[in-house]
């Protein structure tokens, strides 16, 4: 198997710092930060999203989820709200000056979104869409590409390469667990992908404790051990009413609990010598 | 989680046969029938595609691999022809009246695909590609879905579900081996998968030994053991030439070898009192 | 890692035949034969052992499992008679002339049980217990060694290296399943073992499909798959009644579901060439 | 299966901290401490061994590893020096003051070893060697338990319960990286360990980052990771000239890097309200 070239630390001593241009201000990605994207799971509704945005930018974060496409192990799942939810996103993206992230899940669908969202995501059911990896690779807005639930740390350096390769370097990778035999959490948090990463490749890393746990009790300390190990930020859920929420309530946090993890972040990356955005 | 409907066992008491129409003469896959389907992992060019038909359909094969799309891992290994191979699927299937199975990457190329093809594949990658389920669900054409490497049984049925559930009721599993932490072979094939799906659901399942193990000299035992344990039928590649296959070759029979297992199958069919095809 | 060296095929390029002289007359584990160890997971009580003895020799076994010692995940689980159950397992093997094999937890009861047993087993939880592995390498009785849950096949040859060091050659490898992602059975039968450890080793190699799925529903198929893959044999799990099984009742057989299969076995071994016992 | 009860949080709602007498002062496992032992992987011979304890102690260390029994995959690798060394071992811990920490392997060396050394170490491949277990659970002296390669947080903690079942309440856990797909790193550090141990039980956790990773590159962001993320401390290997070391050296870090590491950790735990030793 040919292996990467563009993702590799030998082609670009320097770490990656991407800047995201945002609706108002620019925000960065990569060394000498920790940024941490916060939002709920799903875009539900008008009111709440707003509500929450508002929330989240009064806390001091720069990023904002906004799920619209929702992929689902059932087809019998809420699915998101889809392209309609988009007016509610650049509402609050115009509203608070967030930047916003959004998955995509088919080529089809990243024209509409283009002109409103900050950042693609690429989840982890689709880090081998190569059809979807090739069309984001052709644009010039930053992919957040998450690690497939199964795939090697080489695997997840060729998808990014696949978006290199087309001219996209504005590219962010993201640990979100992994699947192994430990029935407790939903996934196992890979630690050690965060040096691996730094020492094999330039890009940024950020962690996804959220997904990755699927339990709020363990986000904060899942989250604090990330940054500790030297990750570029953070990806959480923070919902309103966890119990009530239309997908993965079991792991997000309330806007109090956010809060105070977020202090603690702060902390850390004092520590690590990285401005918290 | 919402769990699937249409795929379970108690939604349909008897197994499903599923009735290929083929370009010439029809053939089953299900209940009663051990149906081989083998040719080379990619169309490489227009001779050696057209003989590897021939001789494959003079061992008594009656549906031909026609890899056109390849997903593969590095942006830099060989895709496949594409559309450009088009033809010369069509040509082999007209002049030897074999069914062909191509795997899709794109919802995009769907349609071009559908009048030349009598089997869509959704390959491992995919399985939760929900775009290119919900699309192969609203086609009339028979699908073939490979588990994911790291899909559990139940996700495996609930991606099946997605289809059945848009219309399509033709569907046909696939295990091709999952990822565990066994570096010997490619993956490790979950042998009990036959069972678990024959109690669980009422889909026909085939076993792919070549892609699960990536060695041309495991793939007779286990498609022997497949058969054993009561799978509907396998999925073999064979080329000509396999050290000089622009893909997968080291996992690739020569004909002559194809020929011997295609023989010791029929006899185990024999004693599972299924009809080799 | 220095690697194994009397284990590998290079060593020796004929296949291993292990003869177990057994109580009354002798028995064969390797080329040529499919030898199938069948009995309950424990003994549990003098009449019962002794009938279910008496009645899998009637179906034409020649080896009888016979648990005393039983490695339990809690303290508070039966953990088997322990050397109480040893006059009891002698009854049954001069009563019905088969031979009996035993996993042995402890080094310290390896001097009891010598001369009332016919092969020791080492369970997959001691694969790398290397104080037990030298003790048994010191033996001259035929030593089973299941295969770790997590255990590359590498390093389950290397374990076999550690009783071959010491100058006991009579070891059978008996894969039970790796622990993997997939929870449906207890755990995932790696199939393709079976032709790997042919191709790497002159060992001997059984499959316990008892042990490994934890469904009685699943052993015919497995233990069918295992022989057409080339396995040596099975160890199968049999109890009259399985549902007040003081262990395992859920994978157990009937002796009439048992019966059936060996019948099922003696075909596929008859297509392989194998004498079945 | 029964489950884990003394292990149980609610057994205990307060953590359990361990007092180890010591050779002349006492040191804590547990809440309110970061407890780091380190060491060489094996005691090699006496002037490094001494050299090396004594530099720990330098930069501040209170436990020192002695390894003295090595668990080795191969017969032919370096085992260690055994009983041999016990006479080094008690003098470094004479000459330093410095609590010492061995595996065992075999229950008939722990009467020898019982006077020489502070904790007892049963290494992950005997997490479920019940007979070393019990015994263990039957002396007075702290026992640390490494999770098995691929053992459940469950499972772990009934080996818990089965030292504590006997009287033995002196239980530290250390999570040593759980066997996944990844090959980067020679296991994958499952951090979440560290937040549901803490939920489920009142026991301390320490982390392994060295035998974890097997990269001297990764010990440091891992072993911060770990304190970030709430465990009681840390085993970590140290040894003068990892590059000569006759086991594990790839792993091990210079006393001049884990000085440095040592300082690091020392910020962690201050920001955790944790003592440093």
């Amino acid at each position: 198997m040919p292996s990467y070239k563009l993702a590799a630390r030998k082609y670009n001593a320097q770490d990656t710092v991407i800047e995201i241009p945002g609706p108002h201000n620019p925000v960065s990605i990569g060394a000498g930060y920790c940024t941490v994207i916060a939002g709920p799971c799903a875009v539900e509704n008008h009111s709440d999203y707003i509500e929450i945005a508002q929330t989240l930018k009064s806390i001091g974060i720069h990023i904002l989820r906004a799920g619209l496409y929702k992929p689902r192990t059932s087809p019998y799942s809420f699915k998101g709200l889809g392209g309609e939810g988009l007016k509610i996103v650049e509402e609050a993206r115009q509203v608070t000056g967030l930047a916003v992230l959004t998955e995509v899940l088919d080529v089809r669908d990243i024209e509409d979104l283009y002109p409103h969202i900050d950042i693609f995501q690429i989840g982890s059911r689709n880090m081998q869409n190569f059809s979807l990896l090739e069309e984001l690779g052709r644009t010039d807005k930053p992919v957040l590409l998450k690690r497939g639930l199964a795939a090697t740390i080489e695997e997840w350096l060729l998808a990014a390469e696949y978006l290199l390769d087309r001219g996209n370097h504005k590219i962010i990778l993201c640990e979100r667990g992994i699947r192994t035999f430990e029935p407790y959490a939903r996934n196992t948090v890979d630690i050690g992908a965060v040096p691996i990463i730094k020492h094999l490749s330039h890009l940024p890393i950020l962690v996804d404790p959220s997904h990755a746990t699927g339990r709020a009790e363990m986000v904060g300390p899942v989250a604090k051990a990330a940054v500790a190990a030297g990750a570029d930020g953070l990806l959480v859920e923070v919902h309103q009413h966890p119990e009530a929420a239309l997908s993965d309530g079991r792991q997000s946090l309330t806007p109090e609990q956010f809060r105070r993890l977020y202090a603690q972040i702060g902390k850390l990356a004092e520590l690590e010598q990285r401005i918290l955005q």
